[in-house]
């Protein structure tokens, strides 16, 4: 039975993947620490909680203890993987999933120009891989260092990937306009995420300058085999969970007879395979995918102005982060990838 | 394998049991008939369950076929299953889980008081068994009817049960107030259950006369022996699920000394071997609850006033409609009665 | 023109009174002193006032400049109003309107009882009126120091004032069962108001000791005639504002024959000539008061149970805070009562 | 004192435009006829409008009667507006304010296309002007009939106008990506607009075909001298009111050098005298209009991509509906514009 270990438990993050673990047929939970919440007990801060881990508390950070681990789950705010991955690896850490961004950017470069800071493990960046199964499963299997994508990516890459990748749009002059629910600014009160901020509002945030917009440069670029430059925009939504990337790209020469019915069949075919990617004419709804590592998708070209539009609505805490973290870690052990992730979205 | 068929499986109680059953392991849901809604896929009237129960469609009401299941449940509005009941036993029904209220109360006079109609099918009263787990385990086990209990009288009874049984209060003038979810007002579009009428709202309904409360008195006269009389209020809160009970009760003279110390110690006594019951100091919240199958309880005793205050909360789709019905089925077949069951609550 | 000052006017009470205060016909705000946000511009915390005081910022408070203004409106947190109130005397402040409960409660030993702490200035406990017009209208005329009550003791207040001045219901006994939007927190950010701690949740607090407590006792004793016991349960509601009071009483033997055509006709006897008060057999909706100063108002009778219910809806901030405060300012300048609240609720 | 007509007053629009005339100084509504409601209570569908339109009842629909009064205002479903205008114009009605899109569009072919029927009196077009007082004020003072824009085009017009207007954007190639509240969809309950449906999802709608798709379009054409072409994507977002719209656009060779800041001044700059616009460097949110007539704007230059970021928030009910039908009727009056418009918006 593979031993867990978890870095950052506390947070959101960190509490959706100890409430996927607990439906985890082979995981074993060995440590949940959880920085300023160590001491509390699990159900106090969680008491969705209290029946699967009853008497458990968050553990104070132990790095040599977290790295005999079989894998370890790094659920922390962004830049303080940079120190702890070093560590965990000198204590000879077998396996590393890091939910931050912090090894997600291959380009070094790429960090001071949108996290404000200089990396300070760049030479590790290559060794990650990025934890987007729908295109790098085969570098997931059996790997020692993940770098799960953000939720905006997440979304926005998927949504787009099959057209890109079949060269039918311009990687240029692309426009991911999204909204998440709020569990996405994490679990400590903040004054734009209290109820009553938020509540009733729709807004725009980051603008223009929202450090997901690499990521999806990055894995745009990756596939599509030219320079992706993104505009992206979230916004911020009055629901819990839940994230809707709507995304827009000018047709290729290769595209230019692309119809609506023809971008559903390449995002139909490119996931043909993929059991958590659900593709239909629908338009995707956040409340379908609740607590679900699954991904739901639609495309549409528009024959009067021209635009290919893409949509995913997933889970932003699941598929966004700790489903797909899991989705990784099964796949790093050699498991069989679904493992404790059968669970439907809860409807309503 | 054992085969189920779901009569009514379009509204939210037979969406949520489609849920709940592609999650057990045992189970195979052989029809799942939805009314007017028949040919409809199930992913399109529930995107969420697209990858479950994809290329599914729900079928046309086929009583000899849904009678050969090993269970059969039956999610449809109140009064349908007295008239559908006689007619799987006629086709050799073996076990028939009822969700709707048809066959809870044993007296057939409370019918016409509570119901305005009388029922059709009085002779049969008798023969199902109340559906709740924490009283009725042994009736339940290899039962061939049980009726599953309500939302709010599972609610309102888990939380007085304890003290109610331990002759600690007066099962007269007790005062239940409760609010739940939206949900428990079912799929179809209402003037009162609209996203404008209902968001940012929160009102009481049904003054005095409630239907479910007769059903309350009936569990606490069960098992407090002397009539309850219970005033039921309850309140329609804006969001999707969850649904929580604040009870009011006076101390019998046996209960004069008790503190809220003592009183959540009898709740906790009393489901100490329940897994599906929290009990604790914490004033219960419906948002542990989302999806999970368990109740959480706390009580308190005011020195001041003298009353008596006991707290559930539950998820009504789930512990309160169709995870208790999914608990009875395990029973009733011999099965581990937590089989599908599994889901902690999803948070936030 | 009467010119008012505001100290504590950041908070959502004091960011209320703005508001109201902007369509005021009569009233010039000469100060709006905002605590550790002055300087910061009214605009930047709250957008929604950026037309109507487009340039100015939150002022810093200054005693003796408040002091000359012809009303001084306190809105700050519980114990801040004991310290201020002596200074703004000494500096001859000419009429005091204090939303918090510092002068609200006429027994100085509530206050450890209640609130924890001895009151720091008991002496001005009885020079205080309490700001309920629809009590102490008379007092309120021409007053110069007005306490105005807490949110849950208008609602609770409102609804049982009738049947207990006509002496129908006992006094003792009371349950006050009620619920809230999340305003009733205040504007800074805590671990119990975040969006994803409150959204889709409902749950009770301050069982048994909410400080609301003895201001319920207080009115209700003031025109019962007797002392009056009550049990108070506050609920969390998922929605910004909005409060909702359902308050269960046993009949007296002159209510002995009470019914719910009596008591809802003893209610509208009560209340005929209240501008602000509608009663009406309609259950009470939050959402119907939404920015207004009204209350709406029912009540029941069970026969079976022996129950009279009131029930009460109130918007927590106006009626329930500032708009309170206004009707209470305008009373006591002589200006007509309803000057600046002639808003009627935002729907849906 | 002008007198009202409302034909169509049982809607959420007509609400509206009741609660708004009640605080209109010189308004007598003398006429609230609604339809299928015809003899209900307007406190029974609207309790928020119990103590304004206390006795009053939805009238029957009097086309004679209505022609009399000063303003005869329509918030009629699409349609039926181009059947009664005729009927009132025939019996002498001096001025129509319609709240449909029946008349706001100039060019007759649009409705087939985009309401995929023929309009039935497309001579009258000619004779409407388009309600939109920011570009229109002078063609409204007086008007005898006037269309008011729909809401999505009154956010998205009034975000991209002044760059349109100074030639600094291409008006193809525009993309209109917004989200509204519920409210939107009106007050007659729909499978899609239950609460359960709503509440916790995001999604989009009217995918690529959306009727306000051709109003935004013309108002761009008519101010930027060249025929706009727009990609119009609507959201609905879990929410009662509100709007935002999020528009992006190339900058033309003239606007080439366009910054952040220089987007921002030409808004201010083209708003200046508007009471109604408040244009901020803030990213513009939907709770700051709650209730309010007013428009929030922002913009962005982004010069990584080239793309200018056009921004609105607006409450669909008001200045997306009958508080901008109000600001019409008082130009076509001759009165104060803003008289009936002074709230501010409610918050939170």
């Amino acid at each position: 039975m593979p031993s867990v270990a978890i870095i950052g438990a506390s947070g959101y993050t960190g509490a959706e993947l100890l409430r996927l673990l607990a439906a985890h047929p082979h995981f074993d939970v060995v440590s949940a620490s959880g920085d300023s919440q160590a001491g509390t007990p699990i159900a106090e801060l969680y008491p969705s909680l209290a029946a699967a881990y009853a008497g458990r508390r968050f553990d104070q950070l132990d790095v040599d203890a977290a790295a005999v681990a079989d894998v370890v789950f790094l659920g922390l705010p962004h830049g303080a993987s940079q120190g702890i991955v070093p560590q965990l690896r000198a204590a000879g850490a077998k396996r590393i999933v890091d939910l931050a961004a912090d090894f997600r950017l291959k380009d070094p470069a790429l960090y001071p120009r949108w996290y404000h800071d200089e990396h300070t493990a760049p030479e590790l960046l290559g060794e990650f891989v990025y934890g987007l199964p729908e295109i790098f499963r085969e570098e997931l299997s059996g790997a020692s260092m993940v770098a799960t994508p953000g939720c905006y990516p997440t979304a926005g890459t998927l949504s787009l990937l099959p057209a890109a990748r079949a060269g039918l749009i311009e990687l240029d002059g692309v426009i991911v306009d999204a909204a998440s629910g709020v569990s996405g600014a994490g679990r400590p009160p903040k004054a734009h995420t209290t109820f009553c901020t938020v509540d009733e509002d729709f807004t725009a945030y980051g603008l223009l300058d929202h450090r997901h917009t690499p990521e999806i440069e990055q894995s745009l670029t990756s596939v599509g085999g030219a320079e992706a430059q993104v505009l992206f925009t979230p916004h911020l939504a009055p629901m819990n969970r839940g994230m809707l990337a709507t995304c827009y790209a000018r047709p290729t020469a290769a595209g230019a007879d692309l119809t609506s019915a023809g971008a559903l069949q390449v995002q139909a075919d490119a996931y043909a395979d993929e059991r958590f990617v659900v593709v239909s004419e629908r338009s995707p709804s956040t409340k379908a995918t609740l607590g679900s590592n699954t991904a739901h998708l639609s495309a549409r070209v528009d024959e009067r102005t021209g635009w290919v539009v893409a949509l995913a609505a997933i889970d932003n805490l699941t598929k966004g982060a700790s489903g797909q973290a899991l989705q990784c870690a099964n796949l790093a052990l050699g498991l069989d990838e679904g493992l404790g992730l059968s669970q439907i979205g809860t409807y309503p």
